[in-house]
Order: structure tokens, then C-alpha cells, then sequence
């Protein structure tokens, strides 16, 4: 399988965690993608139409986008039922969490390239509704986030790990850890897992 | 189940063509909920720290989102396997059309919200990707457009069919029938069917 991959995006590290998690790394091929919102990716256009990354592709020509749901294909191919419940309750309190840090994910990207546009081109209004919705959904998951043990990360414990260390990475004003010490704990479990030490996002030079 | 509810976004539209075409309406209690980007729906927020509509409240409390999800949930609620096959490389072809038609029907949104922003704060390196994507995505499905027939839509076609009568609603300029032929003999089928006519989006005034 080709990855079409990238060091600094937190999707694709998502994927790249549930790769090492369940064993299936060495059976991805990963080619280094650059995508901006500002300069389309022609290359990648051919197989996403969305020039977005990650997106997998089968050695029988499909396409697998977005990356909830090459994390769930994932887990079809090491057996099922590691990453998320199968069936039932659990399976849609999981994939809602799920959906739910996913889209925090995409917030602060979106939060991210609006406030590095020159300060005449921000609109004051999002970046304000982008913080509110940042701190409420901390807010819920310090209440509420995923226990951690020796076992398998479920799909919306790895996206929480990589959307607190998105905040780290591009967000290090907020300071998250001094206000969810819950999460700030929880995150230092979780980037001690073999799999987030070997998909840890670096700053450049 | 409570729905948070509004008749203008195409999200909303797409989990209520689906509860439609699986007769599942009359379980919906439905709450016209506003949203915006600029904003945010403090009550709204309770439920869904992301703010964003479509969110379902099931009778037990727990919480389901987003669109995708409610609908897949939709359908084990009617037996399954209806809305998309549950199994097997059908499943994940289905799973991957719907995430890039639905990639598609955000891009659109962020499309909107730039594009209705005063001159001087459009990013015009934007404006471009987002139709260079949308153009590039209508040109995938209207070689690769999904068939319709008497049965139930699928999840995928639900979706494009959203997006195409969004494009309608918002992007009229585009005139995308006139170099997509064969997705708007599609969507004038999918607009016919009572589901779709039952939740079509209408303009103010």
C-alpha cells in the first residue's frame, strides 16, 4: 500500500500511530506529499480530489481517504476490534469521540491558517470562535478523556494524543497543560508509547 | 432522539435524507439550532463542543456526530447494510467515496465563508484551490457517478447529491450543469425522489 505522507501533518501521524500499533508499518510504501492550502498538490489531485493527506492507496488501484477511516481499515486488516468496538453502544460512543477530536483537528488547522495570514486579512470573530471551541472540547475530554493501559490505543485516544501534541507544536501560547492536568498527564503517558516516539512531530532546524 | 436541526445547511439535509429514505423520521425530534462561523451557539456548544450541526442526542444522553456517523447509525437502526454494505472491499469503496464527497461539501462551506468575506480580507491563493478541488472532484464523479435506481440511495450518493444541489443554492455562478451533463441528469433523478423533495433547501424570501 502507498501512504502519500508528510513529517508534520497531525492526519497522517494518526495514521501513522494506528500503523505501528497494530503492526502493519512495514507493509506501507510512505511517498512525502506536500500539500497548502494556498498551492494545490497537481500529483496528489490525480488520487484525492481534495489534496489532502493522508491517502492510501491499494495495490489494486482504490483509494482510501480520510484518516478515521484508514485507521478503521487498518484495523479490519489486523484482525478487527483493536482500534474500535465492532458493533453496538460502544462502537458509536467511539466513532462519535472519535468524530468529535477529528474535527478539533481540523479546527485547529483551520484556527492555525487564519491566524498566520497578515493581521489585515484575520477575521477577529473566528479566531475567537476557534479558541472557545478549543477550550470546550478540553474541557470535556479533561472530565472525560480515555483511560490508558498496556493495551491497544482506541482510534480517539490517538487522535487526542495528536491533537494535544498539535497544540504543543503550533500552539505553545496556549499552555494548554495549566489548565488540564488530567490531559497533561494523560499526554505524557501516551507520548511515551513506542508508536508516538517514533511518529513525533519536530519543528524544522 | 433530539436532532439539532436547521433547514439551510446541507449536512442537516443529508442525515434527514437518510432517516427519510429509512423511514426513521418520526423518531426525530427536530431543534432549530442556528450556527456560525462567527458565532458560536453557547447551548449548542453543550452537547457538541465543536458547534456544528448536524448533532444527535440519543434518549440515553449520549451524544452522536457528525453527519457520516448519524447516518451509518441511522442505518443499523433499520437493519443494516441498507445505506452502505457493512462488509468487505464494498464497504470500504463506499466508506472513502462518502469521506471525499463529504471532504467536498466542506470545502464548499469554507468556500462560501471566504468568498463572503470583504475583498480586502479574501485570500485570493484560496479562492482558487477551493475550485480547482471542486472542479476536480465533479470531474471524478461525473466519470465514476454512482447509479440510481429504484432502490435506497447510498450514503455516497446521498451526499453528492447535497453537494451538487448546494452548488445550486450558493455557487450558481459556477453553472456546474453545463460541463457536467452526466451528474445533472443524476441529480434531477435524485432531486425527484421524495426524500430529497421533502428536504430540499429553499432561499429566503
Amino acid at each position: 500500500m502507498l501512504l502519500h505522507w508528510s513529517p508534520k501533518s497531525p492526519f497522517v501521524r494518526k495514521v501513522m500511530i494506528a500503523a505501528h500499533e497494530l503492526a502493519l508499518v512495514e507493509q506501507l510504501d510512505l511517498r512525502r506529499t506536500v500539500v497548502r492550502m494556498d498551492n494545490p498538490n497537481l500529483a496528489l489531485l490525480k488520487d484525492n480530489p481534495l489534496g489532502k493527506i493522508p491517502t492510501l492507496m491499494l495495490d489494486d488501484g482504490e483509494v482510501i481517504i480520510d484518516s478515521g477511516v484508514i485507521c478503521e481499515y487498518f484495523d479490519t486488516l489486523a484482525g478487527g476490534g483493536r482500534l474500535l468496538p465492532v458493533l453496538g453502544p460502544a462502537h458509536w460512543r467511539e466513532r462519535s469521540r472519535h468524530a468529535m477530536l477529528n474535527g478539533l483537528m481540523e479546527l485547529l488547522i483551520l484556527w492555525r491558517n487564519e491566524r498566520d495570514k497578515p493581521p489585515e486579512k484575520q477575521t477577529e470573530a473566528w479566531l475567537k470562535a476557534f479558541e472557545l471551541k478549543t477550550l470546550t472540547a478540553l474541557t470535556r475530554f479533561e472530565g472525560d478523556q480515555p483511560p490508558i493501559g498496556g493495551d491497544l490505543l482506541q482510534l480517539s485516544e490517538i487522535t487526542l494524543g495528536c491533537c494535544l501534541s498539535y497544540l504543543d507544536f503550533r500552539f505553545a501560547d496556549l499552555a494548554w497543560r495549566n489548565h488540564y492536568p488530567t490531559l497533561a498527564r494523560w499526554h505524557a503517558v501516551f507520548s511515551a508509547r513506542p508508536s508516538a516516539l517514533a511518529t513525533e512531530i519536530v519543528a524544522d532546524g
